[in-house]
Order: C-alpha cells, then structure tokens, then sequence
C-alpha cells in the first residue's frame, strides 16, 4: 500500500468528454453498455450499489428465491470497461448552467452529457398517510421486509388462540391488479396453500384468506380479455378472492376498507400504480402526463439538448398518441437509442432515424406451471405461456451465475413445491420484546426496518 | 377456511409427556430429532425461524454465500415428524417449580422434560461499551450488515478525495486469531485484493489494510504450532497484518488501541471471545467456569433431574479435567445423548451410559485453496486440507438444496474469482443522508440497523 495514496482521478486521464448517466436500472445500464467503445469516460451513479431485476422481486418477497439470485453489484459489470465508473451515491441536485450533478458527500461532478434513468416511485392517489400501513415492492430491503412479514404472520398465527387475532394475521389484501399484484396473489396463495401447509401443527395455512382489489372493471388491463379472464380463473383456482371494480377507501393500521367492506388484515401490499420520479421539477423541465418528462424523438429533455431521459420516468407518445408503457423493454430500447446518438454526436456523425419503439409483446406469471403471453398474434396460456415465461426471464436475467442459480431453483420448487428461502430476518429484538407479535403493517415496518 | 378456526391445541391429543427445546442449533436439533418415534410431544423454540449452520456464516458476510445457503427454516426440518411443533418466540423465563416456560405473547408452555440449548453470546471482557463500536458474527442478520459495512466502505472510499478518509475505509481490523478471526482476515483480504482489485477505477484495492489481533502467543489456540505456523504464514501472503500478543486496549469510533498502537479504521469484527448464555441464572442452578450451567454424565442440570442442558451454554469436564471446547460436535453429540436419554426414561428403560465426547478433531480455512486440520494423528495443511474442509461442511450442511447451490457457488467462486452476493442492502435511507457516508462502525451500526 503506499504510504499516501493517490487519489487525483486517474480515470480519465486523457479528459475525454464526460457522459453521466443516473439510474443504473434497465434504461441506464443500455446506455452505459452502448457506449463502451465510445470516445467518453461514463460514469454510471445509483444510490445502491446494484442493479435489479425487478420483474423477479416478487419471486424474492415469497421466498421463492434469494436476493443474489435476482440483483448483480453495477461495478461488476464494468469490469472489462475501463472507461465506464460505477458511483454509488445519492444525487442531490442538477445544474443544468454549470453541467454539473451534486452528489451527497462527494465533489460535483462535472458532466457533457448528462442521462436521467430514475425510474418511477409508488403512487398513493393523493393518500400519502397510507404509506405506512402498507408495503411496496420496488427495492431488495422492501422485498426482504415483505417476506419476513409474510412467513412472520403464519408464525406468530400458530401461537395464538384469539381467533380474531389469528384471522387478521392469515388475511393478505393485494391492492393492484397488474403484473405485480397478480403476481404477488399467486404466489402467496400458493405458499399459504401448499408450500407451508405441511409445516404447521395447529393453524391451517388454508384458513389463510388473500384477497385482490382491482378498481378497474378486469385484471391486467392491456392484455386481451380472454387471457385477463384466464387469470381470473387461474387465481380463484388458487383460492384467491378477486375483486374488480374495488375502490379501496381507506389503509390504516387494522387494514384497508374495499369496495364498502372492511377487511382486517395485517399484510396489506400496494401495487396500485406509480408515477414518474420528477426529473421535470429537478431540471426545470417541461411535463408530460403523470408529472413524466417530456422528451423528443431521440430522448432528449425538451429544452436541454444535452440531456437525455428513458424509462419510467419519461413520457414519450407512439406512433398513434399513446404514452409508451412503464415496462423494462421500452427503458432498454430507449437506452440503447441514447446511446448510439451519443456515440454519434462524440464522432460528430449525423444522428440516426428517431426513436421507435419495437413492442415485442407482455407477459404476466399467475401461479405454478401457469403465465399469460400476448405477443401481438400469438397469445399463450397455461403450462406453454409458463415456459415461454420462464425462458424470457432467464434470458434476461443478467450473469450466467444467476441464470442458473435462477433455474435450479425454479426446478427445485417445481420438484419439491418448496420454497429455499423461507428466512425471517431483520427483526429488531426490541420491537419483537415490545409487540410479542406485530399486528399491522406499520408495526411489521417499524420492526422490520423498512422506511 | 372455516368461518371459526378450531384454535384448540390439536397437536397433542394424546396428552403424550411434553419435551420442551429451547434453541434450534446444532444441539437443540440434535435432541428433537433424536425423539421422533419417542412416546412424547416435542416443541422446539427459537428467536428466529430458521437453523443457522454457523461454520459459513463469516462466507455470508463476505459475500460468497446468500443466507439462504446456510440456513433452513425450523419448521420445515419436521414437517414428517408430526409429534414435533415449532414456535417463533422470545423465551423470557422459566418457572421450574411449575414447569412451565413463559415465551412473550403466547400462554404458558407446559413441560415435563426441559432442554435447554440456548448457546452463547459475545464477551466484551468487562468492556460493553465496546459493543456499539464493532460488529459481531453470530445472526444472519449481523452478517448482512457486516457484507453491507465491508462493500460499502470501499464504495465510499471511491469517492472521497481526502487520503486519511480513504486510509480509514479502507482499514479492517479483526480481533481475536481463533477460527472465526482466521477466516474472517482471509476472506477480507482476498475481497480486498482479487475480488474487487477490478472493479475500482480511483482507489486501487490493494490499499486495503488488513489487521488480525490476537492476544495469545499465536494464532488458532490448539491446534498444533506448526498448524499454527502455518496460517500465519498463509495469512501474510495473502497481505494480512498478523499481531500475535496484541492486547486490545480500546475500541471506539475512530477504530481501535491495540499493542499501543492506534489503528483508524472504519471496520472493526470483534471475534475475540464468548461466553455461555446465562442458562444457570435462568434456572437458579450450579456454574462451572465462565458463568456456564454445570450438567452431570447425562447432561442433566445439577439439581433439576427434568432439566438437561447441552452444548455452548454448559459446563462438562473430559476424562483428563479439560473443559469440554464450545463447538458444534460436542452439542451434537450432547444432544444425541440426551435424546436416547429422555427416550429411555420415557419408554422406563434403564439410562445408557454416561456421555463421552468422540473428538473427531478440527479444522479451520485460511484462504482459498488453503485450510488446516487437525485428526489427531493425521494433519493437514494446503489444498488437501482445504479439499477435506470443503468435504466435511458440505456433509454437515442442512438439506441437499443447501449443498447443491453451496456446492455450485464454490465451484464458481473458484473458477472466476467472484463473489456472487456482493449486494449493500438494509442502510436506511434517512441515515444515508444524514451522513452521506458512515466513517465509525457506530455509524454504520446505525444505518445498518444492527442491535
């Protein structure tokens, strides 16, 4: 080690222009990725220090897979590309004059171009306050804590007497009809129903009541009915109780009031819908619908032509004046489009032909040996849209390393309807020595450590 | 689900005589499963849902393993044991007049038969206030917040410009040279110097400064010298610091006093000694040495025939007067003891004889390719060594899931060098900003949400 080490940057000795890209989801590792033979020194900034495959987060809240199995360390990615960096850190602010991003405890960084990939947060319709009372899943912490109160609620059930108490303890209320929120149903059906109902000696994981609220009139709205009512079907099979047409009222500490009926519950999961992050505010920068930033046909902020946005944070129109979906494959296409300009604009080449939008077709799980797929012409159900499903998302998953752990997992519960990681953990000792048990979702987050 | 669960207790309706387990490692288990075809209800209770297998738990800390690799869920080890139960609960006393045990939330929990298996807890050796200033490895949960300390500590040192800072995050200081501190300083400086030397593109990894402390005269306390010598020796190899009698004078916020030696470090594992839980103040029974419950030949409690005790927590003497080690064995052993013992008495069989502890002998890893053990009359050192070690925890691991992926990981943790669960999780977003970043194991303790 030397005795004073150097810490002047010597990664970018040769002071190429400097691209920064914030957000190291889908949309802003295609842009990093798409400038590796580029003459520019990236630096990719997220406030962890990993990237997610969100569309298995699910997978990690029902015990069905390791958080390893689903997220990868950004910096290893870059490895081999040395004029890519990897920054974890929380960005503070953009200047637009001075090009520079403030980021909490380090110097600004300088940028030329700049790329805002932030993805989206929960919304809660105007009904903040129900934040706490219920769980979300976006981030490897929040699927942990959604986990570990999902097996903690069967636990602490089986230890009681008071029935009414054991009753709101093995009811889970889903809000959110989508991809996540069927999803979720499934899988927690199938973990009550089957994967824990062995285990017990005095509950019956059967008693377990789950319930979904959708407040529009089908679920997964986007896909063609017939593969909509499918699901339905699928999840009553599973012992789901869908509601459609459910307009939640309240979320509080003893569970949510839906479609006029109070259900007591102590694991309420939001996965109602969610909105831009406000690139717009931070820029000073013109809005789309749901508070999104405008951009133009190559992704640029309207108004900032050296900045760049994709994904979820962004609202971009297609070809027929519909706002292009919140889903990985347009934040990908959108990242890989930014990053060839980018390389143009540095080589000083004419810019390629404007954004489109190549729509490959949806996909949703709904349980065991059962998804959904609309593929434009083809659609699949059943055993075949399972497997189609499967490979996708093994395909997409990234690292050969996670691949395989991924599908010897899968192959492993399939086998044995086991679940490998069935751990309660991050239980505060004093909260467990204060409640005894916790019997809302804002005792379970207090004591679970989820913010 | 029945409108009204039956919450009566069906699990025993033959009133069959009550074991009680309070702890579910190595030695708790051992009993319950010893008791399967016994005459007798056995319920086991731990803190937390899940067995840990303690030996690989430095490995989740420093990121080769995922949690759900070493540990399986209690409950699911008896799901064809239907005389066995489990409870997730927090035990808060122990009446022996009227046998009962009081776990915090649930009624009282009648026994006949007690066995208390409840391990030990870190020593601070008169000095708790050092608690707050190092981390320990003894829970899951403590090994994520040791991963997350370690990776982000080079995280943030990546984008500070201050050399003192820098020198701070990236110094380790490991206290106590016994098995846990010998892998521990293998397994930092191997991140530190293959893992990450990569990744980085301002600090360079090789910067890390690794220290082992050990009071004793040498490393790895019986096993034999040249054994001994030979960690050492592989150790300093690998870039590690080894301090043989360093005494610790002080662990604060800016690191650690040891051998007169004021050593500024932002990560500080404390290994360096335990203590039984107090299980002889619980019962209001006799101690042996270090506050241990004294058990007789059969691991029965002194004075208390309906109460036996085995592994860490208890005080037994070999043929020769030495106090029997605190390892995983003897509690295995000991609980296999106490099972055909409690079966005898239950089925009115004369006792076996008294326990004997077989020492198979012991092992401890250096570094990859690199362990020792000691057979008694065979040693070993190097690959062999290290090839048996990895043998010998694969067959002790729970579960032939947990050995396929263990095994797999290795293999690829081998080949390539990496490490697949580098992931920072559970730092609380509020402490992140706070701070920007954490410079003491307070902070991080803090942030990372560790009691």
């Amino acid at each position: 080690m030397p005795s004073s080490p150097d810490v002047k940057d010597p990664s970018n000795p040769k002071n190429l222009p400097r691209v920064v890209v914030i957000g190291a989801g889908f949309g802003g590792l295609s842009v990093a990725r798409g400038l590796n033979l580029a003459p520019a020194f990236v630096t990719v900034i997220d406030k962890t220090n990993h990237n997610l495959f969100q569309p298995l987060l699910y997978q990690v809240a029902t015990a069905a897979l390791a958080p390893s199995d689903i997220a990868v360390p950004v910096r290893g990615l870059f490895t081999d590309m040395p004029r890519v960096g990897t920054l974890m850190g929380e960005v503070e602010g953009v200047d637009t004059e001075r090009k520079v991003v403030r980021v909490k405890g380090t110097p600004e960084i300088p940028y030329d171009y700049l790329v805002m990939a932030t993805g989206s947060v929960y919304s809660w319709f105007g009904h903040d306050e129900w934040a706490e009372h219920a769980h979300v899943l976006k981030t490897l912490d929040q699927a942990l804590a959604l986990r570990s109160s999902l097996l903690a609620a069967f636990e602490w059930a089986e230890s009681r007497t008071d029935p009414n108490e054991i009753r709101k303890l093995l009811t889970f209320v889903v809000v959110g009809g989508g991809p996540t929120g069927v999803e979720m149903a499934g899988a927690i059906a199938e973990l009550a129903h089957s994967t824990l109902a062995r285990d017990f000696r005095r509950i019956q994981p059967t008693w377990a009541r789950i319930v979904l609220c959708e407040g529009g009139p089908s679920l997964l709205a986007g896909f063609p009915q017939h593969l909509s009512d499918y699901a339905r079907r699928h999840l009553e099979d599973l012992g789901v109780e869908v509601k459609t047409g459910c307009q939640v009222e309240a979320v509080d500490r003893d569970g949510v009031v839906a479609g006029g009926e109070r259900i007591l519950s102590a694991n309420v999961l939001w996965a109602a819908g969610t909105a831009a992050t406000p690139v717009a505010d931070w820029l000073g920068a013109e809005k789309g619908k749901g508070n999104a930033v405008r951009i133009d046909e190559h992704c640029a902020v309207i108004g900032h032509p050296d900045v760049y946005a994709v994904g979820d944070c962004t609202y971009m129109e297609d070809g027929r004046g519909r706002r292009l979906p919140g889903v990985a494959p347009v934040a990908k296409q959108q990242g890989e489009h930014v990053a060839k300009v980018l390389m143009r604009r540095l080589i000083g080449e004419p810019l390629p032909a404007p954004f489109a939008y190549d729509d490959q077709g949806q996909m949703a799980m709904v349980g065991r040996s059962a998804a959904i797929a609309d593929l434009g012409k083809i659609k699949m159900t059943g055993v075949i849209g399972w497997l189609l499903w499967s490979i996708v998302h093994l395909f997409f998953l990234i690292g050969a390393r996670n691949r395989i752990t991924v599908y010897l997992n899968w192959v492993w519960a399939w086998l044995t309807y086991g679940r490998g990681a069935r751990l309660i953990t991050s239980i505060r000792p004093q909260t467990r020595e204060e409640f005894g048990y916790l019997d809302s979702v804002a005792d379970h987050r207090q004591a679970l450590r989820v913010e």
